[in-house]
């Protein structure tokens, strides 16, 4: 027996007895143990520790914007956790490099015993998904059943709330529609920023009538600044916008879109940069996600070709519409859609401006 | 005049005052400079010359596989080149994180002038995809008019001339054709493969059929096994094969395929070690060229939403179209659909294990 | 001819006949082309290219810290070009990569004809070097002569301008030194952190004399945390830290000093965000630059071993000197030595606290 | 209670009660939980699965070394094991990223409380560090007692055994001194090779002294190529070589060190690609773990800055240290030291050549 005073040692404050004892090769147990299976397990382990980092921090931030009152210090620090959410997921990104050190011939060796285990009964993932704000009326439908027909138990209880509960998106959502810059003394931004649209749209008009250009080309151009002006009328309108929603094509309240644009543009404002860097953050982890999707999809195709998945899924089929189709902030990224050059930016009048900035040095 | 004697400078020999005497933002000609024009410049010309690189190590690819007679010191340089052209893909795929530090907002500060050119416009993306095999019918067509209309004098003809070359799909698919493995000391691939497939599938069938399964779990699952027979059986059939081609659902000649098949499943014997590193680099060639196309769209979506591309595309359209679309390895990719596990793989004859190897330790 | 309006060209807005008509082998030349040498070519024009951008990014912040007054929207701007800075530095780390594609022997094949061109006589990276804040009396020396005896004309007429000019350095140091946070409303900064210090060494004492340690363990804890206390005091003393700035110890002053420790204490404070952010991207950047030396370092020995440099330069030796000597910002590094925990962090009044923060949401 | 087949689920063969349970923040044991301990605690988690997943790899290879006969399909296998190694080691150095995300405030919310656990203490680390081969006379000392002072149990009677049994360096050496390319068909490769390198540096001196330079500059060079020549004969010399075992400057034997030298010089020869491959990914994966340390210690930096670490270590000092100490394979790095141009390169005899190469084209 140790006589050492009792002290935190590094292996029992990581509880390194049940982490490093938790694989458990199926091809082992049925007597030939395949070597790459070790890499199969770690790997998948691994994912599912950082998915539980990430619930960490997006639970934190669903936390922090469920308050009454959202100072910009709490924007600061959601920021900041965002950030991590994004490098965590360039790790899982990159990391899709090991699995690939394994090919199709090693995968065999194994691969019949794990049927029917799946990726699909992650349920860290869905709850991911969830809490970003994915419904299950958006989702891409695989097999006859719905998603949550994985889980059992207490897993598939936490799944259901979920779907119930505040999501990043609607939280976000809210908190746009409640800052109060659309109209602050006597500025309605949404009035100067369609000068500016008809204005710009004028302007390319002009340069296009006086350019020399064939007149196929003039048509043509002429043609794409009709097609803009349309759409930004139908954006502006909040009537349309409230038919889109319905239509489904956006997701974004009429009021938080208008909000999110503001902020892109005048994001060079002191107390509008913190929240510019929070919507691009959200953007960077739609596009992050995707991309890990994307990844998945080739390093599937290269394992498996065109074979039926260990859960019954055709292996890519699934993956591959999942890439696009369950985003989660397309509304922001398509914000670029609407910004205009700063020369056409509506100038905010002397007093909204002291209010947004600060100065410092003497 | 210096008195130095003639020797090589760093800044000469990598011609310095050309290089960094390239920069000419048009904003600063039209009177006001936009910061981020420097970085849209200068990234570009990075890009073009790696596809200078790439085209150099492609086109010594394409001689090595052009010449009469090509033997396993090729084929290992070759792995090693395109391990290179792999790696400068890495770095290309990452650097798209340079040009996302420019958001929106700065991009228009400049977007009008760039009008309407392209990066649809590079002749040496063009001659990649062509080197490695892109037919003009198999390319998704944008706007009314063919690629190559983008190019005057020298381009032009340098780019229809690579549409009638060898290209290193063609050659590849000719070297797998005359490699001598597919019948050797009367070992017949195809048939012993085909042999191993059934009793494969069998023994599939013999164990669902024991399991403690549900109904409908044993009836989806005896489906899928008929799916892959049928699988199996279209592919090793010639006739349905060159059907296939016809089709368009193939490029890859059975001979050639058959080949590639040998390969992947005899990668261990050292004969074949470079032979399947070098399909391998082929996929992961595919691969990471798609991944580009894909982070690409991305950028392109932070950077205007769906606003439409300078040179008159529709930004995000036809780049995410090319994602699946202009691959070219496809069929070696798919070979892992015809994969089977190493305990079904039929064994050597020892003459023939004898010729594939070699020893070297006493 | 064309009769096409004259129009923006892809090839030629990028100064593509330059940048491609820039690449000559000497290998070539001289009668035998080394397959490898067009790499070593364009890697390092690549290299190039990224250097004038990095200069260009840290000329913008230099003009932006010379204002005589620095408002917060500024700052802001700087973070945004020193995170493009570093971005641009993780792919040159990355890209190391690609030339170590590049074997010994591949080299060996054109290595003669470079002598004496050497990466020694980049004026763009010296250029760099000065723009941070390296002084010639700071370099590590190498050979009989100044760094700059490399260089020739304007090339040597900037560099020894850059001697003379405001670095980033410097100009940090002055806008740290100018920021009006070290006495506010009554808060004298420094007194009210060395009262909190005293008070954590003291509840360290405490704990440790009443934890259950063995005698030896004990001793070892209390003489560290005198050690730190010893630290502490020479860095709040400002005649002490005159003194360390004399003996090369430290070059940061030590109003900018306290400054920079109260930056990172207070950086949840709105006001104070940007502010750390950018202090902390001068770290990274530090740390990113010494990671391409030691990366450097590495390929080198990969490709040279112990042998020596194409410009008479014991390969290794000098670089690794580098890699901790030419460092930029150690002193801002070495804040996190200071840093207390928030729990000791003294609290602002709240004038104080009102003065740096604010609130948007109803 | 299910009426399901038993049959394998996603979470069951991930053992994720296990994993996902296995996280106890002391912080929130004593009151206050601080948000970013998990992230501490998670990140080290998957260190010790990935450092699990390099120890299974390097095992597998001392078992195939340890084989009385090693064929060339051992070493493929070994050569894809070691790029999953390395591979793996490109994560853990990319991951870093994550903790970075973690600020120096952060940290001191629970630092305290992990006294004295510390890296030190990761049992699996030092038995990676001892299968490569670092013996504990060559470690980087630390504080008053061994390494393995901080193991109990089982764990130090590991870690001891290690000390004693085979070491991949050393297998790797007994391998190279059996492979019989030295002295092929009276090709008596030393005796040839002191030749090349003589007659190289012959030329070498000829063009010296018959170029234009100036009398400084053809002494220094002069000089140069007489310590190479030292260089080179010092390494020939078995004498010369054994005694340099003696002092410690260099540990692998005089033939292996030979064998390893033609591998390099031959690997365009078929039988010695995978040779060459295995070596190299030797001395990929010695620069790899520098990094890794290299990385920890910028870490070590901004988080702690010249502070204690928690195991009493000085943060950064003993990192520092072992950057360069704890390397393993510097011997086969510095073979490029000796390596010569291709035209310089002994020619093989042609039966040698023949039983080195095949052909497998028509």
């Amino acid at each position: 027996m140790s006589d050492k005073p009792l002290s935190v040692h590094y292996i029992n404050y990581l509880s390194l007895d049940k982490i490093l004892d938790a694989q458990t090769p199926i091809s082992k147990e049925k007597g030939g143990e395949a070597h790459e299976e070790m890499l199969f397990i770690i790997i998948h382990q691994t994912y599912e520790l950082w998915f539980k980092q990430i619930l960490h921090e997006l639970n934190s931030a669903i936390t922090l914007f469920e308050a009454d009152r959202i100072d910009e210090s709490s924007i600061g620090i959601v920021v900041g956790r965002m950030d991590r959410v994004n490098t965590i997921l360039t790790t899982l990104v990159g990391q899709i490099d090991i699995l690939e050190t394994m090919s199709s011939l090693d995968f065999l060796d194994f691969r019949d015993y794990l049927s029917p285990a799946s990726g699909f009964q992650s349920h860290q993932f869905r709850k991911i998904e969830l809490i970003l704000g994915l419904k299950i009326e958006n989702r891409h439908q695989f097999g006859g059943c719905p998603y949550h027909s994985q889980f059992d138990g207490e897993h598939k209880k936490e799944v259901l709330a979920l779907e119930e509960n505040n999501s990043l998106f609607s939280l976000v959502e809210k908190w746009l529609e409640r800052i109060p810059f659309l109209k602050m003394d006597g500025f309605d931004f949404i009035k100067k920023y369609e000068q500016s649209v008809n204005e710009m749209l004028q302007k390319e008009i002009n340069n296009i009538q006086t350019a020399d250009l064939t007149d196929q080309d003039r048509d043509l151009r002429l043609k794409m600044i009709d097609q803009n002006r349309k759409y930004f009328q139908r954006v502006l309108s909040k009537r349309e916008h409230d038919k889109a929603m319905l239509d489904g094509e956006t997701r974004l309240s009429y009021k938080a879109t208008m909000s999110a644009l503001l902020i892109n543009l005048y994001r060079d404002e002191p107390i509008l940069h913190s929240p510019y860097q929070f919507l691009r953050s959200l953007v960077e982890l739609d596009h992050k996600i995707s991309t890990w999707r994307f990844r998945h999809v080739q390093m599937v195709e290269k394992m498996l070709g065109l074979k039926i998945g260990t859960g019954g899924s055709s292996g890519q089929g699934y993956l591959k519409q999942t890439v696009d189709k369950h985003k989660f902030f397309t509304d922001l990224a398509n914000i670029s859609t609407l910004m205009i050059s700063r020369s056409y930016l509506p100038s905010l009048p002397k007093i909204t401006k002291d209010q947004l900035g600060y100065n410092y040095s003497k």
